[in-house]
């Protein structure tokens, strides 16, 4: 399946001045052709970016036609003048559109607390406005341009059929550090052709998204920008949808959104291991997630799994520490395959040859049974590396 | 001050052959010679060791006569026969000492997971008895005993006078990671001559605990084995507390365990800074605990002062994420006395002064000022290096 874009929508990436080097992209445009039906999720920090506060207000209106996404810089921690900048961004776009500033979301991604320039993206919006276009080479670029620390571009595109029309989805997002749960300076934006109205666009996207990137994390920092967005233009004309449909949708969507929310772990800054957590056997799905989020939040869970160390001791400790009623005669321990804890007690196990297989597969499984009931979280997230640190002690100033 | 024990407490520390090196001690005894008033807090961990199991089921008995610990091995996630192993060197200490095994607590550190070797603690507990002394050289070889990845040995000693009479605290604690509030891979010892109710005891310990070992983190990662206690004897003779000598009580074991708790972040692993967060201003002490922690386990802040960058962004959106009910504007940062953040808005300051200041100081002050009210607290943690991140891959199997 080619990178192809769903009927109705153009997009562009480019560079307009922004970031310093004039090979690397730092404005992307996405266009529907007609009023879409838009949904968002937004990062639950309290401290958010100006772009989240404006894009906030306006999708409740449940209707949209353009994303603009700026790299380089947050615009974050800006004040009023955060806000102006962000507004007339989309009115900038809304112009070119022919449609009310309403219509237009934004995000900005990159270092927090500098004012947005706006000379480059004067002459940035209307350059990008004139590239649109509907190849993959578009689709790319756009995806290209919403990159900070990222080393690929993040897209994933589905075809399914809903009452025998063709619908397709076209996703891109950006994240390689700052990502914890409840969203990170991750941005996604994904397109269809589908028709869907309001409400299930937003019940569509809150699915897929609690699924996927709300269950990533590099270093559990929350923050002040993350953003998803489902624009569903209609071009498809597959009418409304019933409990079939509708499920086939969802579960198109929730492939989608964790293939990306995947790839940003995947590219998470330093990362040697790419790991899975599967946390099953819980009371109810919020006491699994807290779990699972606390094993992926350990730095010493990371180090251990960098050193291809079998320290089951770490994992279980961490899940002794997530405000989830338990003793440790609950928990069993699957690590790569291999049972290391059940039940409470050591199992015996070829520790080398484990470390071995840690050492030697960029994938790592961890699945941690509880003894409570039915409830089952997948969470991904990557080790902790001595170059992590060293990009993070690097960036910035 | 010299390091010398109060009234009528020996210790002994010395090598029993639970770690390999001969040179290394791993067997800690701390005796009182009468019944003390006896205090403990521990680990909120769900999954915790044996010895925590069993001292938390003596400590509500309100006396004690000794305290014993080993390092090299946690006893922690043993099973019925972690249990038993820690039940039986309390039994053997207390055969010893001519006392009920429930007047006897016990300790362990080290790797969790790994039954305890008897052998060396069946002849190292009498040995460990005959070496009890009372000499400055008999506290350090114990509170060196007690050591992991410890560099140092951290003590801490206070005369104050309580009705005229002099009272002496001596303390002891080890921990170099797995350091996160709520107690951590961190034991403390903390004796006293002074005349304590098992009530008072009990208050003025949790008191100091909650403004010492429950402010620092290394990396936030809760331990299955904390444990701190207070053993008061009353050799002193200093009579009932009033409210004047209280506070004066209060006061110095305060000061002792602030001090014990910063030493153990001196000695984070692999730490370059040591870094000191009060936060201001807030509704209650509950509210700026959380702001803290959110900012002291931020593994991006911590990376920014390795890398001696001014990076206010990252501390200002840990602190959105803390669960608090606030706005940017709420806020106002000083780091190492420099404004660089006010009410909302990047402040003006010089980048590369303010980044020198830090490079070059070991020492590093963050301040965040809120508008809420009135609630302070201090909190202490460790930058995160290259280093951490190699010991804690190296460590263990």
């Amino acid at each position: 399946m080619s990178l192809s874009l769903p009927a109705g929508f153009r997009t562009a990436g480019m560079h307009c001045g922004i970031k310093k080097d004039p090979a690397i992209f730092d404005l992307a445009l996405f266009v529907s052709d007609r009023p879409a039906s838009l949904a968002g999720v937004f990062t639950q920090n309290k401290v958010f970016g100006s772009p989240v506060a404006v894009s906030r207000e306006r999708v409740p209106r449940g209707t949209g036609r353009a994303c603009l996404i700026n790299s380089g810089n947050s615009n974050a921690c800006t004040g009023q003048r955060g806000i102006e900048d962000a507004r007339w961004m989309t009115a900038e776009t809304a112009k070119l559109l022919d449609c009310p500033p309403e219509d237009v979301v934004v995000c900005s991604t990159g270092v927090i607390g500098r004012f947005l320039p706006r000379e480059p993206l004067a002459s940035g919006i209307p350059a990008a406005f004139e590239k649109l276009g509907d190849s993959p080479e578009s689709f790319e670029n756009a995806a290209r341009a919403m990159m900070t620390t990222d080393t690929f571009a993040k897209q994933a595109v589905r075809e399914i059929e809903l009452n025998g029309k063709l619908v397709r989805i076209s996703a891109a997002a950006k994240g390689a550090a700052m990502i914890g749960p409840n969203m990170a300076t991750m941005l996604g934006i994904i397109m269809t052709d589908a028709e869907l109205s309001a409400a299930d666009t937003d019940a569509l996207l809150r699915h897929a998204v609690d699924r996927s990137f709300n269950c990533i994390s590099v270093e559990g920092h929350t923050s002040t920008s993350d953003t998803v967005f489902l624009f569903a233009n209609g071009a498809a004309e597959n009418g409304p949808l019933d409990d079939d449909s509708r499920l086939t949708m969802q579960t198109a969507l929730d492939e989608v959104a964790a293939e990306l929310a995947q790839a940003i772990i995947r590219d998470a800054e330093g990362a040697k291991h790419f790991i899975t957590i599967d946390v099953c056997g819980a009371r109810n799905r919020g006491e699994a997630f807290r779990i699972a989020k606390e094993i992926a939040n350990s730095a010493l869970v990371k180090t251990a799994i960098t050193g291809a160390d079998p320290n089951w001791g770490r994992i279980i400790s961490a899940a002794g520490y997530a405000g989830v009623e338990l003793k440790d005669s609950d928990m069993s321990l699957v690590l790569n395959g291999v049972e290391i804890y059940q039940a409470g007690a050591p199992a015996e196990f070829d520790t080398v040859s484990l470390s071995r297989s840690i050492k030697e597969n960029r994938d790592v499984s961890i699945q941690l049974q509880l003894s409570h009931g039915n409830a089952d979280v997948r969470f991904w997230t990557s080790d902790l590396t001595e170059e992590y640190v060293r990009l993070n002690s690097e960036y910035t100033t």
